[in-house]
């Protein structure tokens, strides 16, 4: 039997876990200095807490998990006799894994509203799972990286969000460019050109000004059900050039009669007035009016972030949010607003690669091998052993006593940079013959001296 | 809808989870200074997989994935009739969830064994599942923290997972007791008593000797037919008192003539001759005859650790482990010996509560609270805090500008030991007023002063 694993599913290998963890760890390390508190949900979730929340797409997509003991007992006769597998499934299922962290969280604070202090900043870092058909950067189980406030309708928080990404890629080491734009403004456009109900369809539409040009967009808008009218009036902001001053003073023209355009517009350029007086290390913001977000409970700002380094092709979003006016309406408890962001870890884990920024593996791996000259060395190697990693040096010893030549190529195909030697001459002297992997030179060194070495 | 979760599952909150980081991150530094390299599994693994492998109730514990689309289709039909829930779950999923994390790692090194260089360190640190009756301590969803070294039959890789262990508790701040004893101790045992195939009974009933007493146990191995030949020949192994050098003579003598039983004892003494050399920090380990473990692929060293500090009256074990010489046999290869450990997070954090061992939430979450006292006062507080992260400060921003009582009740709720007042008279004079949660106390600081104090 050829042992495999389900499709869309990966093994970490050590090189990818060391890569993640540091990833991670960056990610972690920035949510905790900016006030957000961990958090975890179970990888199972009720059925009904997820069902009807992700479209009736997402719904197809939720793994269900088949129900323990004599379930074929409850089982559904009708969907059976009908081979409706849908249906058949709910009667079979009562559990699911997590397709999401938002709708988890949400969940978590509607059962926990009076145990919560709010305004309530939370991360949460796990897996989740989608049955989607597997493709070239698409899995079925990958990890999210999600923080969100709740609790607060403050624009701070949106502004704060700008300071946490720019603290991430600034760990990370790569420039990002963040785009910004606001629903209410996308809402007062749609209302302004005589098409509020077709907010989506405008966005989805404008989204892709870059890729496919002003007069094919247009010609889907046409084919969309947009009138004649409610083009001419687009025509000035499909065509504007200029700077973010010169689309705001558009936006004021053209939002003027509209009340929540006119929100959006100072929402946006609050936020743009905090941001201008703050100086980022990793990043700038730009005001992005095509940028639409596919999640319809996002009500204000919203957010997306790219690469913006030379370093790196990769021009996909990396990370991405907005504010939400009411996540938690769906389990019962409304008027809670917040901001919530997402960080893409497999396709920052691409960027990274393109650009050849995560450490060696030796900087986070084993630092020194012991080699292991035969058993009569056995208890001084093992008291060396721990004397290293006392002195916080990250340490293995070889277990068996084979030829020198092969503990050399373990420590070669593991990376390791420094294999320590001690046999018959040094337990005499005292001293310690230590080789450097990189260029393969061997010196003696003391105690004193071996510590300095290793934590170079 | 009042939402809630499956039962047996549990949400980790941000209290929860601050002890968990700490635990993790104790455990995980504590392997990768033993050389163990990080390595993870898919959640899902093939059914095939895991069938067979937990014997028979094992395979009844394992949670099952429906298969998305149309499953019915090729839905067993005639376990359908038979209403035979066990045979028809096969028909309609192909995956199912982890179910402990040693199967995965199997069969992980047989599928990468020429991209693995032996010996193989790793650890890794996931949730497993398994459709238990939940109950008091019993959870469906919970981590294993394990680390295996595999590849290699020498001793020293068990004397090393004793150095490994005593790092873990010396950093968690408690001492334990490593219980050690050999399979191949107790096969001798039971092949001399004659009752070769009886080893796995006999030991079940030793592992009773302290709490039903030497009598009870004898009747006991009458009732699972042992003879009173047997029962005489162990007597005086059940009613042996004394050091372990006189339970090593004893077994000189009981096992003379088995050939397994005197390799064990060998490999005892070999054990024992090195870990007496090393000083450890928090452990000391014990010959215990009566340690059995229930899993059938330990073939040599067993064992177990508990605690063993006055400020904890947990007596179960919190870690375990062995050596095995045929993991991966299963999956087709052959002859790679290894020694494996596996920390019980549950309940290791359930012995630290009890010892209050964990760091104050203070001490891992919120430094500092800037508090908010107006729209005007924005983008500086937005800079400052933005200062005090850089300056490594874990800080967070009150988002509204809502009274004060208020925002120092969220700052007491939370446990954030210091809140910093910035107004209008701070704005004139360049300094900060902190103000100490913990007694009330409040005092001017200029930025230089504050770090220091912060950073303390």
């Amino acid at each position: 039997m050829k042992p495999s694993i389900p499709k869309g599913t990966r093994d970490f290998s050590p090189g990818e876990m060391l890569k993640r963890n540091h990833l991670f760890g960056v990610i972690r390390s920035a949510f905790e200095h900016c006030g957000y508190l961990p958090l975890e949900t179970p990888s199972m979730e009720n059925l009904s807490t997820l069902m009807g929340k992700y479209g009736e797409e997402g719904d197809k997509l939720i793994f269900k998990i088949l129900d323990s003991g004599d379930f074929l007992e409850k089982a559904d006769e009708q969907a059976w006799s009908a081979k409706d597998s849908r249906k058949f499934a709910v009667s079979v299922s009562e559990k699911a894994l997590r397709y999401d962290l938002t709708v988890p969280f949400a969940r978590y604070v509607v059962m926990n509203q009076h145990a919560i202090a709010f305004p309530f900043r939370r991360y949460q870092i796990q897996p989740v799972w989608r049955a989607d058909r597997p493709q070239k950067g698409r899995y079925r189980e990958f990890y999210q990286c999600d923080a969100d406030v709740i609790g607060s309708g403050s624009l701070l928080c949106e502004v704060e969000m700008v300071q946490l990404i720019d603290k991430v890629f600034m760990d990370l080491g790569f420039r990002v460019m963040v785009q910004y734009n606001n629903r209410k403004i996308l809402a007062g456009i749609a209302e302004m050109i005589g098409a509020p109900d077709q907010m989506i369809e405008l966005t989805v539409a404008l989204d892709k000004l870059d890729k496919i040009g002003v007069e094919n967009v247009k010609e889907e808008l046409v084919q969309r059900g947009f009138s004649p009218d409610a083009l001419s009036r687009l025509e000035p902001l499909l065509t504007f050039s200029g700077d973010r001053a010169g689309k705001l003073a558009l936006l004021d023209g053209l939002l003027a009669d509209s009340l929540i355009g006119k929100k959006g517009l100072e929402e946006a350029k609050l936020f743009f007035g905090y941001a201008d007086t703050l100086s980022f290390n990793s990043l700038h913001v730009e005001l992005e009016l095509t940028l639409a977000r596919g999640l319809n409970y996002y009500t204000g700002a919203i957010f997306e972030v790219k690469a913006d380094d030379p370093r790196i092709s990769f021009t996909s979003s990396i990370c991405g949010g907005g504010r939400y006016d009411d996540l938690t309406g769906v389990f019962g408890q409304s008027g809670l607003s917040g901001v919530g962001i997402s960080f893409g870890a497999d396709r920052i884990k691409d960027v990274m690669e393109e650009a050849s920024l995560f450490p060696s593996d030796w900087a986070v791996s084993t630092q020194v091998l012991l080699v292991n000259f035969g058993d009569e060395y056995g208890a001084e190697l093992l008291a060396l052993s721990g004397r290293l990693r006392n002195a916080g040096i990250r340490t293995e010893l070889y277990p068996d006593p084979v030829k020198m030549k092969k503990q050399l190529a373990y420590a070669d195909a593991r990376k390791i940079p420094f294999v320590l030697l001690y046999g018959e001459d040094e337990r005499i002297g005292g001293s310690f013959q230590l080789k450097d992997m990189s260029d393969g030179s061997q010196s003696a060194f003391d105690w004193e001296s071996l510590l300095l070495k290793l934590n170079k």
